[in-house]
């Protein structure tokens, strides 16, 4: 984060970050996860999945009561555990165990924001986005350009 | 998160549980986290405070439009900077580097959730909950009983 991106980005960047979509947690057993986020800590289950191309099982899990918020302002826990032990997940989790994994934010034009960002020299993952959870399209900031926080771009599907 | 808690708490403990209250990152530089995430990404400085018995300068950040949301569905970042080197943030960089810390969940009544958890088997840090963020009371539960995740509960002021 120290010196490669350039100050004033901001005002033309702020229009296409909308809001935290999500925080990721890396899990060893999506299952177990689950669980104790659902049966102990009484949050609920909203989706699951795996993509086979990141190398995920995956849970999108809700906070709290669904009403009256759930539009833009409304953050999810997403629980990600590895398909293989090539996965990024399992290497994230021989490196640093379980735990927070990624900030997600959700944007309404990635193609604009990838743009953008790259202007003000941060490096993106991928050259073009990808598929993420639910058909939305996802790139990542590189965490050494963002204060060593993997940082997701998620503009969901339409 | 494997064997301790015991399932079945969460119709019990769910209603407390309003929502991601924030996402915290751990920084080495307070002033050089809030221009990124400010002139860079362009969020906004909400808040800033010094909490010397945590051991931190923080900084609450918003993400995206403040309209129509700002309730219990609006997560920020918390950009938390040492204020020495015995801080357990300075503990937090030395062990991991800058990244994601802590994950924090507003709650509508610290003490009847701190129960609840701890009849389910969970540890928290503090035996009585302490001063956060501007005026908040706060107690983390322990990261071995949520798969490695730092969770601070965070009551705020009325």
């Amino acid at each position: 984060m120290s010196d490669t991106p350039t100050s004033g980005a901001g005002d033309a960047v702020a229009p296409f970050l909308l809001a935290i979509d999500h925080v990721g947690i890396a899990v060893p057993d999506l299952d177990e996860a689950i669980r104790f986020h659902c049966e102990v800590l009484g949050h609920r289950l909203a989706h699951e999945e795996t993509n086979e191309a990141q190398g995920v099982r995956e849970a999108m899990i809700a906070v709290g009561s669904p009403e009256p918020h759930g539009g833009n302002g409304t953050t999810m826990l997403q629980l990600l555990a590895p398909t293989g032990p090539e996965s990024t997940i399992a290497r994230f989790l021989d490196r640093n165990g379980p735990g927070l994994q990624q900030l997600a934010y959700r944007v309404s034009d990635i193609e604009a924001v990838s743009r953008l960002l790259r202007e003000r020299g941060l490096r993106l993952l991928y050259d073009r986005p990808r598929t993420g959870t639910a058909g939305s399209r996802i790139n990542f900031i590189h965490p050494k350009d963002a204060g060593g926080v993997l940082v997701e771009l998620v503009e969901p599907a339409t």
